[in-house]
């Protein structure tokens, strides 16, 4: 399967990802996780311990929805691959989810334990549930849980009860978005580290 | 018209443009949009939906000063293109349209809904209109309508009452300014966005 | 003298300078003047109306030092020009003046007309006068006086009580300072923006 | 010594590293200092005087751990090398030191004279010490003593006290870290810079 165009085109398309927005400081030291689907049962995600702004094919791994690595053989899914699986398996139509760790949405995700609401940006339309901007949506915060497992199962269980969420941070951590495409998720990335940039900028002003 | 050596030499100034000004930061996900004008009755403007750090001739439309769609008959103009068509109707020595959606002026644009005034900058004899930077400018907040032909009406109304403004805030949505040529409006952007980098700073030091 | 190496080696300094300066978004619109010494009589000094990242020989005048235009004879040499000349006719081993205009300079030298001044950074050491850190210097600022020949007077004047004066603001308006060579007045340049920034920073933080 | 593989191989690593560091802006002018070690005994360190975004052979210096100048005979090793030196000299497996001066590191080493705590960021788990991020590091802040021999006998002293210490921040000068290759040192300033940046912006949000 790692020799499959698929398999290529999707990490190639990653790679871009990662130099685009490590250019932009939203991936310090190794920070960061990405994927993107590869069929049905199937993604491919980055393994740990790279600089996101240089990656290959070599720093990439292929599990299924189960979580089960297919290959290489001598590589080991981080416990961050579950943050990955559970938006797949809730939507056959998403194909790629992308984690990053800007220090404005590491500042907001610390101080806003109970989440952050967005509205009045333009850029709010990039989000497909978002019609107007007067609209707004909810961002959750999740507290930095080591057991990441436990994490994930938190996120599922708020995804269950809000679907139409278009991303969270974790405190400490950073941001998770996803959409249909490698490119479009870019997109996204974009959309909302521009609002938290907004947000950290608003908070700085004097009344 | 799509042929034309004018299209082809503006196209190409846009996407320059559009490279130059997203280096900076102030053109996240896919905003911005950018126009010139081809001759006394016709404008090439972006189409929605590319980023706009890597723009080619296939995502330009051509649009009349009435707002009809001239090529390619597959695109569609977005509302924006009001925006900019107001201008070139206004002015024919008017050359290009250039929107910008940094966060300094869009955190500027939400917090003041009475407009900005920006004097004692040396960059101010980058716009036209001022002679001594002691004089200073008033840049217009409008509120963000998701009409956008309603929106491009009171701009052409303000205009109307101060035909001589060098660009103007829409609230949570950017900047827009022009000029005579794509070259110099890219001027009177840096000129803008520098001074609002500044009006942030000077709003975030304590007294 | 438009043909001679010595020329041609400055212009390619004072170039290379202006791209390094300005992917710092120090030299915004067409904002920045520079200049270096050619011999004991004449200096290369930059003309307005460019883009300081992308200067060429045919962005530079050549003056000697009474003001006097020598080369290209369609040229005029701006006002600011005496702000470069009052600084080689004080110092026969100066080489090089760069003005630059970076929105911590500009928001700096708006709030603090009495000047301001630097301690206790280890970058001061890159400032000849300045042997350890905990000394400090003083970094005036002259008002942004439209008539350039009165400012620049006001800045031979001070110049004369204080001669081993590093750098200093004009309001609103940005940073002038000055070396032996090109390259060491750029290593200057960037250690006045660094303090700079670092002095924003500090107003900024909450006691 | 100069000519062997291993004097190659670090200098080329050393001088990636400072086009690395300087593009992110955390080595105006020619501050910085970098190290790498070649053998039980000898270490290559980075000689004062050129920008560190443009670093060759010719800048760096051959030292033992005792300080003597192995090569070239024409250079002086600065004081600041015994900053480095006193870190390979406890530790055998160490192979490289990097220090960088970013500007959100010297006004946080200028406000706290007492030291840093980070705890709750994720990055955290670059630096081997720390196992969940609850955890949390002390940086301690040292003086800047003009005497810098007396200041690498204080940080000397320090590290004997908390052998596990990461890095440290010299008041007014920036950050020293540690690692066992330049490029997990890398990762470590990445790792401290990113912290350094999140506590700036936290101290100028409004409660």
């Amino acid at each position: 399967m790692e020799n499959s165009l698929e398999f290529k085109a999707q990490v190639s398309l990653l790679a871009d990802a990662g130099a685009r927005l490590a250019a932009r400081g939203w991936l310090p030291a190794r920070a960061g996780h990405f994927s993107a689907r590869l069929d049905d049962r199937h993604i491919v995600v980055s393994a740990p311990g790279r600089q996101k702004d240089m990656l290959d094919e070599n720093d990439f791994i292929i599990v299924d929805l189960e979580g089960n690595l297919l290959s290489p053989a001598e590589r080991t899914p981080s416990p961050e691959t579950f943050l990955h699986i559970i938006m797949y398996r809730r939507d056959k139509d998403l194909g790629a989810v992308l984690h990053t760790h800007s220090a404005n949405a590491t500042v907001l995700s610390r101080q806003l334990p109970g989440g952050l609401h967005l509205s009045d940006y333009e850029v709010l339309r990039e989000l497909p549930v978002v019609q107007y901007p007067a609209e707004g949506i909810d961002v959750p915060v999740f507290a930095n849980d080591p057991n990441v497992q436990q994490l994930a199962a938190q996120v599922d269980d708020r995804m269950s009860r809000q679907p139409d969420l278009a991303g969270y941070l974790i405190a400490g951590h950073g941001l998770y978005t996803w959409s249909h495409t490698v490119e479009t998720a870019i997109q996204r990335v974009e959309a909302f580290e521009f609002m938290f940039e907004c947000e950290i900028l608003a908070r700085q002003l004097h009344p």
